[in-house]
């Protein structure tokens, strides 16, 4: 099983409570994320956007279609974007990554 | 630099005959990808298909994104959908795997 990683816990937690509809897909286990999804739902949302950037896209698009076909058949991909951002390393170097974003809505 | 892998050439090259505005996302550099869907604007498609499914799908988004910001920047992504395949394996098992297709259209 992928575990958890307690490193990752503090700095989701925080982007969380500013959007409070909008899950950030990381390093951990896609169930993770799908249990987040699901929650929020359940919690009374009507949209709930999940968000990735880099290598962690395919798993943000796993991560709406296992909710979408094996836990809350009635949502559904309401919009989905993509884009680029620029990072910033350490060594004052610009580099450019793709993102994507899911906003997946009930009913 | 990431070469091109001649053993892809030949059912790349079936599968676009049948759908000639559509470009499947494999194993070779995102380059290989950007330069063959900006050869099918060039060629005077209106709109290119970029196909994708498992752990490529992110690189379908750069090379969408690459196309869009550094070639053909009248592009857009005009429709991205994302789905769920079934593929059986060699023993017969059946495993899910994700897809995203994205409509890149000029204009």
């Amino acid at each position: 099983m992928e575990g958890m990683q307690p490193t990752n816990v503090q700095p989701e937690g925080q982007t969380q409570k500013k959007d409070e509809n909008t899950i950030y897909i990381g390093k951990k286990g896609v169930m993770s994320y799908v249990l987040a999804v699901v929650t929020q739902f359940n919690n009374g949302a009507k949209e709930v956007c999940v968000k990735a950037r880099g290598k962690v896209i395919s798993r943000a698009v796993d991560v709406a279609e296992i909710v979408r076909n094996r836990f809350i058949t009635d949502v559904k991909p309401k919009e989905i974007r993509i884009g680029t951002e620029e990072m910033q390393s350490e060594d004052g170097s610009v580099s450019k990554v793709s993102l994507i974003e899911i906003t997946l809505a009930r009913g």
